[in-house]
């Protein structure tokens, strides 16, 4: 089964265990009678995706989460399908906190992802436009202009992920996830969870 | 004593106890016999100052500030002159935070404004073009996307404040910083600091 998570970004895709992105104007041949199962946050990109290849299916709809929750992303609703309890933090152009408790999606939020938030600065004035350090340390004042806006970035997500996950365990996904879970002990990395919870969903239906 | 900030957005300007923002595009008349005396980060909104005054002096060089931090903007210098201990957030197009300690400056970090935060999400993605909800419930898990980037940016610069401010007096100052104020015990809102801070530098020089 071919399976496909069209971001704001890239196109990510899953099969039989193996993941790999492709970006939207570059997108591969796939084998033509293969479906590619699929779900999209972005319209111009599924458009790509369609063009590419002759057998999509849109499977967004079978992806039901019990939540108060009005408008979820259905990347983000695909992934809390994956587990019942914990936070789940997909790090990629947005970085977003989804908190689900006993199978059930308590609510979540959105901050800017890392490559956003440099843009962000590089927007407001020549003087910020400057590549985040990842290594900064954020322990210790910073003392000069890359390491004031990396630790600002960096750390203001690793507080909010703090405040927010207390005891539960932490599932990180996305291009920055990797970096993200090293700050935390109790935390899990895998860049599959939105596959993961594709596939659940996909089961009772196909 | 007439002074200027020239800022990434609006010049803001001091007389006599009074102060108001002008657009660098928009800048009104002075009286010619008046010295305007001013520093400034955006060398193309000074170049707007010099064009619509005969008689502008920058005083930058004159705001000298014991600190570690290298290519501190002359702005927070400044505000930080205004004060010996506490911290200083002034939370404009960018939020920044800047550290002293007995007179002297230990460093400070960058984060994006408000502003700037809400264009971010809106560059990311149509779906996040929404507009922040400043009485967002900061206790309670988002459940709908204005909430959730609202959440996601109010929350993360109060947490980054909590968290590196400690025991010390806060002092916000900037079109946000009174905003960001109410959220705390210790604070003070003042949005004449940097003018403050460039009047105790030029009694030293003029």
């Amino acid at each position: 089964m071919l399976l496909c998570d069209v971001g704001n970004t890239f196109l990510h895709f899953y099969h039989k265990g193996r993941i790999w992105k492709e970006k939207p104007y570059a997108l591969t041949k796939k084998k033509e009678n293969l479906p590619i199962y699929y779900i999209s946050v972005n319209e111009r990109f599924e458009r790509c995706l369609l063009a590419s290849h002759p057998y999509c299916i849109n499977v967004g709809e079978y992806i039901e989460l019990d939540t108060p929750y009005e408008g979820l992303g259905i990347d983000r609703k695909a992934a809390c399908k994956a587990i019942s309890d914990g936070v789940i933090i997909d790090a990629g152009s947005a970085i977003t906190a989804d908190i689900m408790h006993e199978g059930i999606h308590m609510g979540g939020y959105i901050m800017p992802g890392l490559a956003a938030y440099k843009k962000m600065c590089a927007d407001i004035s020549p003087a910020l436009n400057k590549e985040l350090e990842p290594g900064v340390n954020l322990y210790e004042l910073p003392k000069n202009t890359t390491d004031a806006l990396s630790f600002g970035a960096i750390k203001s997500v690793i507080l909010m992920i703090k405040n927010t996950s207390r005891t539960k365990k932490l599932y990180f996904t996305g291009g920055d996830g990797k970096f993200f879970a090293r700050f935390f002990e109790n935390a899990i990395y895998d860049n599959t969870l939105v596959f993961k919870g594709m596939q659940k969903a996909l089961e009772k239906h196909i």
